[in-house]
């Protein structure tokens, strides 16, 4: 906790605990990586991450405009955000969402060392499906040197979480408005083979009945 | 489009059509900003949006960090991005994700006019449910003062997408490898009436089988 992570507004909804954190994180399937470009102006990227103990790691193509400007020890932002609900209020003031989301502050740096950026790309890959990187084809060295990994270190961290219905104003439980919670949830839908397969290969058991939370 | 938003890999993917951006824009439950802090260090934070002409709305507590920080003019980025599958490839290198994304570059500032207040209050109220705003009690004096609404005007904006399963490498297509798309969708549970409701008040039409995209 520092001052730019220290909770401010609603306190009540925020947390530094590391185990709430860490499943934010683990469960979020993207994350959003805030950095300045070469003129100092924000940029705002979605990606795909893993956390590795005190370590977010992020890949993309050698030829990616983020992890080149990152890579060379630029300050990031990331925010990896799941939304549980909207809360409809009887007043609009009230309006509000259930969510879960994790803002974090690191370095970010180019990831050299073969044996970590193995690592990085196995912990990638399982951060979708766990199963899958022992699974499927290991990148060969041509495929290796077209990928970029970049490590952040988790400088600073916090949560914040808002659950439950609505609360409203006393005098407002009297109005003609519906109020409640509309569910939301990221679903998984039935996997659709490669309609290009030539061989039949069953589904693994590690994509069937896919759902995050359970990782 | 200009040299940030100049889609410079896999251009195929990308689109400066507005109807492409207005859309994603549109279905897009949050959004994430992108800004610069006092120390000029990169901070994202998501948020509800909507999108009214060229101008995107935010708003927040007037004790918000992120607005108070970006209503005096600063540049910020946005990004709004939905998640339609999982492409798992025969190899890890071929591995994607189909999705839509839009990328956009403006300016912020704080909105004092009462009138274009009041039209940015509806606009995010209905892009949560359109025709909310028309139902629930609107804004007091008091809490519309405890709210501060951001403009931020879109200078330049790109949509990417992927969609379809994956292209693996000719010879990989022998792999004793699962290969195909898990599809991914947000949906919207049956909403949850406030268990402190005192007043029966039937689930408006608007909210009646309630998704995104046909908004």
């Amino acid at each position: 906790m520092t001052e730019r992570t220290n909770l401010r507004r609603l306190p009540e909804r925020g947390s530094h605990d590391r185990e709430v954190i860490d499943a934010i994180l683990r469960e979020a399937l993207i994350c959003h990586v805030g950095f300045a470009d070469d003129a100092g102006r924000p940029v705002v990227i979605p990606t795909i991450h893993a956390l590795v103990g005190d370590t977010l790691y992020l890949h993309g193509s050698v030829a990616s405009r983020m992890l080149r400007t990152i890579g060379d020890g630029a300050n990031v932002c990331v925010n990896a955000t799941i939304v549980d609900g909207l809360v409809m209020a009887r007043s609009h003031f009230h309006h509000s969402m259930n969510y879960r989301s994790v803002v974090l502050f690191g370095t970010a740096r180019l990831v050299d060392d073969p044996a970590e950026k193995d690592r990085a790309f196995a912990a990638i890959v399982d951060h979708i499906a766990r199963g899958r990187w022992e699974d499927a084809r290991q990148p060969s060295p041509v495929e290796d040197r077209q990928t970029m990994v970049v490590a952040v270190s988790i400088d600073e961290a916090s949560a914040k979480a808002r659950t439950g219905g609505p609360h409203d104003d006393a005098d407002d439980y009297e109005l003609d408005v519906w109020a409640g919670v509309i569910p939301v949830q990221a679903t998984y839908g039935e996997p659709v083979p490669d309609p290009d397969t030539t061989r039949e290969v069953p589904l693994p058991a590690y994509l069937d009945g896919y759902r995050r939370g359970s990782l």
